[in-house]
């Protein structure tokens, strides 16, 4: 079996009946969004809360019972992508621009577990261009600012036109090669005015679901 | 002559030939805007930045020669006003919803400069209601946890709706009393997923233009 579909599958073990549960975006959490639709089939009772329009759509043709992030209270589980994973579980993420989603159900999630395939798994952030989040008003201020700071900005584009997040915004890839101190550039990041959110997710995931051609590992971080 | 007006209209003095003027939001700085096109009709050549689409509306009504954010290198002078001051040139402003807009500008200006009536020089920030601005998805588990954290929040309402600022976000009003730490609260903040800027602009300022119904008194903070 492929890596991501082994991972993606084998965190839906996690999920028990009753919990509302946060879906995340992309290759391999797609295949425990798949998984989950065929337990729920088999009468497995959850809700469930979506990171971005297209997991939502998924969801919905599904048949997931889907909520907005209005109509819960708390999130007791939530399973997503990881670009990279360091030793100490911090992450990029946000491959796909949902970070800004991503990281709002995060926050407000009791439990998260990340599933990847192996090789995510990294000793050192930075080869993973990081996205940040940035509102259009302004940005080139702060592609000039990154420029300053050597993070060897890019916007992102969509062929032609500039790509759009789900709030409307800009992504700027940051370059980095390597990431030293993802905490302090967590914060940093926050507070460079325009900065929207930015997709490195520290002191977060508390699992990471891995998986190489044959084997499952569990890494648990905190 | 009112406080407003005074201030107002004496903060254009500090505008020279050539630059490129920030232009904020609110009753005060629409005095500047007012002034400031007097003496382009008398010849004085700058162009503008607007902080809103008010402000931008009135300065194109106006003949003043309006660039967008894209097309500025850099910012000379923002001229703007606040809320609240405190000795120190921390201050609380988006009374109007334009503070990301007001804050990505102020960043982005060599110099800031804000034009106020007397009452708003205080002893400590925090009586006047800081807005927070908040992306409209998962903004409730943001009111639950300032709710926690003891602030106090209310969402502004515009009639029946909720308000939206120009970038389709939601403001939060956090009604403190009193903030002991501007800059620690400020970074707190920002660290909040789906808080996207907040009225705090700690260490920007560098002038007050400060009137009363007689006089007027410029403090000078950096």
């Amino acid at each position: 079996m492929n890596p991501k579909q082994l991972a993606g599958e084998k965190a839906v073990e996690f999920i028990k009946e009753g919990m509302t549960v946060g879906l995340g975006t992309g290759s391999t959490v797609y295949f425990t969004v798949l998984k989950l639709s065929e337990q729920i089939k088999e009468g497995l009772q959850i809700k469930a809360v979506c990171t971005s329009v297209a997991t939502h759509k998924l969801a919905v043709s599904l048949n997931i019972p889907v909520l907005s992030m209005e109509e819960v209270d708390k999130i007791d589980l939530t399973i997503d992508g990881a670009d990279e994973i360091d030793p100490n579980g911090h992450g990029i993420k946000g491959r796909w621009g949902a970070l800004l989603f991503e990281k709002i159900v995060a926050a407000n999630s009791k439990q998260n577990i990340w599933v990847v395939d192996d090789s995510k798994i990294v000793e050192q952030l930075g080869k993973f261009p990081l996205p940040v989040e940035v509102i259009p008003f302004g940005y080139k201020q702060v592609v000039k600012r990154f420029i300053e700071l050597g993070f060897n900005p890019e916007l992102r584009m969509e062929g032609q036109e500039t790509f759009k997040t789900d709030s409307a915004n800009f992504i700027i890839q940051l370059n980095l090669g390597k990431i030293d101190d993802p905490v302090e550039l967590d914060r940093l990041l926050k507070q460079i005015p325009g900065v929207v959110e930015h997709g490195l997710f520290t002191n977060i995931v508390n699992k990471a679901v891995v998986a190489d051609l044959s084997n499952i590992r569990i890494i648990n971080y905190r």
